[in-house]
């Protein structure tokens, strides 16, 4: 995984941001982790109008976050309708619970 | 609000991050994306180990989303115990359930 990238957040970009939380089994955070970066990488960013995918995990091991970031809410909808990625998620909500929630940057506070 | 600063996200970095999901009627959603901002500018940045915080509000009315970043998980603690800033979020649980999760980066795709 290219740990040299970066991603960025800005309030007023083009973009639309989903921040879907899943709640895991301690014992398959690993394995979601695991399995959200393969569908990424094999799927979700070849799509059209991907921009990034950021996986998170919980100190606590009770949660994936997954921060992504599509060009319009339209590209998204159509990547849940995809062939490819609409199984793909699917199969990741068979071992985690999705809480996707669909958002704008409103402001980004720093120091 | 300074809509020119911005926010990086990368796998590795030495921090912890905050995404912290707020359920709200969306009635209240203006009044809690704004109580954040005001709290963040007032108090939050101006706290040891404070990062970046980045406030999301959901194109359906609903949540709100804070991604935050701290140093480390001791600065986070310490500011649950702060005299300003414990108040001030127990105002904004008032107007929302949080629903905070304590994470560390993994990775991050792009294109």
């Amino acid at each position: 995984m290219p740990s040299t990238l970066q991603t960025t957040i800005q309030a007023g970009a083009q973009l639309v941001t989903l921040i879907n939380v899943f709640t895991v089994d301690p014992a398959d955070q690993e394995r979601l982790v695991a399995l959200w970066q393969q569908a990424t990488d094999d799927v979700m960013r070849h799509l059209p109008g991907f921009i990034s995918a950021n996986v998170h995990r919980s100190l606590d091991g009770t949660k994936v976050v997954n921060y992504a970031q599509w060009e319009t809410q339209e590209a998204f909808q159509a990547m849940l309708g995809d062939p490819e990625a609409g199984p793909m998620l699917r199969e990741l909500a068979e071992i985690g619970t999705p809480a996707p929630v669909l958002c704008e940057v409103v402001s980004v506070h720093h120091v």
